[in-house]
């Protein structure tokens, strides 16, 4: 617990932390949670400690979304962190992020772009950006993170980590600042599978507020064996090096025995431009657009512009996109019937900050091409490391339909 | 065959049919399926007549949905018509209807008031009017309607018909001019309880074009023998008579052996105010909103004014509505934990002509006051007559959850 505080000051990193926790109150809490667990209780998380994107709600630390004049005091953990305290597990503090989860790339934040963990020349992904690289630098066990458009993804493949996107609702997402509140899920990051996984089980379960959380749900009883991947052609541009590493990923399921088919993707993609393109990008606006047009000289200005710009974007529009997005999920469901999961890589490339900044709407378009999709058709996903390409974590994805989040990690764990 | 011309003519209502077939083809039809039928195919519905929505298409009829410059000449029947012709059933018209299906009253179209069967002076309900006085009136065996908001059940309880009010995406919505695409559904009115259920059935099934009718469904297993029925006080305003008579009806059930009790419906009634008075409506404009635009002088102006005023209302508000309607959404789902169905009245009163001309918007909204809720919240219905009032038809529905179709056919029949 003290080789926390300490690497945390070592690694001279603020901008990875809103707020950090006091290590005397940490240290307490701690070595509470030990005692009761050393006298029968039930804390499956005992001593365990983590780090809570700042868009989630922490009783004690002000929940800012990465823009101080939005802060306030909660009055009570979100849902997903009362259940990983209530199981033994300590908050260290709250991590930066693009503001408002708006955003793939860890820059868009007044607490400071979140630089990568090992090659601080690049960007940490985002937008849950802090919470990866706490973790990938040692600092906690696990962090949260929250996932709309791969925020919860992203950050984990670039910083080497695995990244549990779950399917919408089986985390309840009360006491969560919203991005798209239909679309929004809690993740977790974490260098250990097995730890991850119980984290997760351990968020799980409806709660009332959450209407989406309450909805019924059929688990798929059969194991993965059957892998859709893409061509070359549908994946687009990568990065030098990764398709040649998302190959031998594939090589690896293909000698462990799994069914490797080529799955055409390229409806996928279509489905996942209806997130920015379209009229979806609205419920950002019906997240924060009040306060956005109230405050706009405090708002980071790409974020602000992303909001605005969703306004005046007419509903009869969404009805319309609501139709198309009907008639992909369609399709998709086809997918499951040839293929139990998807195997893909979670990003396209790994920029520098300086390639951000001299275009940041495309930069991060890039980033989402094989996530946007994943929420917006009732996907769920684990994120996963798969080596590295030139000394960095090069990650991939596999992907399955609602509710298959046991098996993809008995997939991958096995 | 020839009767039926000969009661179309006697009734000397033309304002029923927007389109009647000629009769030798219709007669040269009926002759050919029973030829077939004699023959050993399987038509189960051989030779049985049928009139058909105007906003449904049928071959070589002009889709008009009461708007003459709307008209187009379909390329193929609509799904549910021909599956109903496949099964030996014969059309003998187009009926008239409220204006692009936007009314509960009969009397928004430019062919004419519908009035009622037998009492002139009063509307014959609506949107799917015509439909229901050529049935009442003995011109057909049965007939098929469209019901958002009510417009199935409404005119087949002033008519003293049954009306079959299916979930959605039990029969798909291909071919049919959508009033609000993601909750209209194909109703059957009939004065035949069994015949319409078999029509109904044969209506059933998935189709690849209408993605509702392919999501994945479970029945209820159980009959219906728990029902909620509502308090005087919660259902308002009723004309006089009716919570007299509906009372009557709760009474044979009890008798029958059914497990009454009262529910509160005032959430249910809650939802059913997001459908005009929130961004629902904007899914009108989705649907006929250019053309409206474009040809204002030749549509109905009330019918206008519904649809352009949904023109700009904006996406983040619909998300609002979205999220409202998935906590009542949640709520209905509680209520159907304690009952097995709910029986309320079809509609609260029985205007005349004059009383709808003299308040067009209140008339028609106090008749959708236990209708408009019930595919907001995906329940289904069977409005069945249960006696008169005043020498004129008194009618109730039975409404469930999603799915529970059969059920409900099996409960009233029995």
């Amino acid at each position: 617990m003290a080789a926390t505080y300490a690497v945390i000051e070592e690694a001279n990193r603020p901008e990875i932390w809103i707020s950090l926790r006091d290590q005397q109150t940490v240290s307490a809490e701690v070595t509470s949670v030990l005692e009761r667990a050393a006298a029968g209780a039930d804390l499956p998380l005992a001593g365990l400690l983590f780090a809570v994107k700042n868009n989630i709600d922490v009783a004690g630390l002000a929940t800012t979304a990465a823009c101080p004049a939005y802060a306030y005091q909660p009055g009570a953990d979100a849902v997903a962190v009362a259940r990983l305290r209530d199981a033994g597990a300590v908050v260290v503090g709250s991590t930066n992020l693009d503001q408002f989860a708006t955003g793939l790339v860890g820059t868009r934040s007044p607490y400071g772009a979140v630089r990568h963990a090992t090659a601080p020349e690049r960007i940490s992904g985002g937008s849950s950006s802090g919470s990866a690289v706490a973790v990938a630098l040692g600092m906690v066990d696990f962090a949260l993170g929250t996932d709309t458009a791969g925020s919860g993804r992203v950050p984990a493949a670039l910083q080497g980590l695995f990244g549990i996107k779950p399917t919408r609702g089986m985390v309840p997402t009360v006491g969560v600042v919203p991005a798209c509140a239909s679309l929004d899920v809690v993740t977790v990051m974490d260098s250990d599978l097995a730890r991850a996984a119980l984290v997760a089980e351990l968020m799980r379960g409806p709660d009332r507020r959450d209407p989406v959380s309450c909805r019924r749900s059929s688990e798929p009883t059969s194991p993965i064996t059957r892998l859709g991947v893409a061509t070359d052609d549908s994946l687009g541009a990568l990065a030098p090096g990764w398709a040649e590493a998302y190959h031998e990923e594939i090589d690896h399921w293909r000698d462990a025995g799994a069914d490797i088919s080529t799955v055409d993707i390229s409806d996928l993609l279509r489905a996942a431009s209806l997130l920015y393109d379209g009229a979806f990008v609205a419920e950002r606006y019906t997240a924060v657009g009040a306060f956005v047009d109230s405050h706009l000289d405090e708002v980071d200005p790409m974020v602000g512009s992303i909001v605005q710009g969703a306004r005046d974007i007419p509903a009869w529009r969404l009805f319309q996109d609501e139709a198309t997005l009907a008639a992909h999920q369609l399709r998709a469901d086809d997918l499951w019937r040839q293929v139990d999961a998807l195997l893909l890589p979670t990003t396209t490339w790994h920029p520098t900050l300086d390639q951000v900044q001299a275009d940041p709407i495309g930069a991060n378009t890039r980033m989402g091409r094989y996530t946007n999709f994943v929420n917006l058709l009732d996907m769920c996903a684990l994120a996963y490391p798969a080596g590295e390409v030139d000394g960095l974590p090069f990650g991939v994805q596999l992907i399955g339909p609602a509710h298959a989040d046991r098996r993809l990690l008995e997939a991958v764990d096995g």
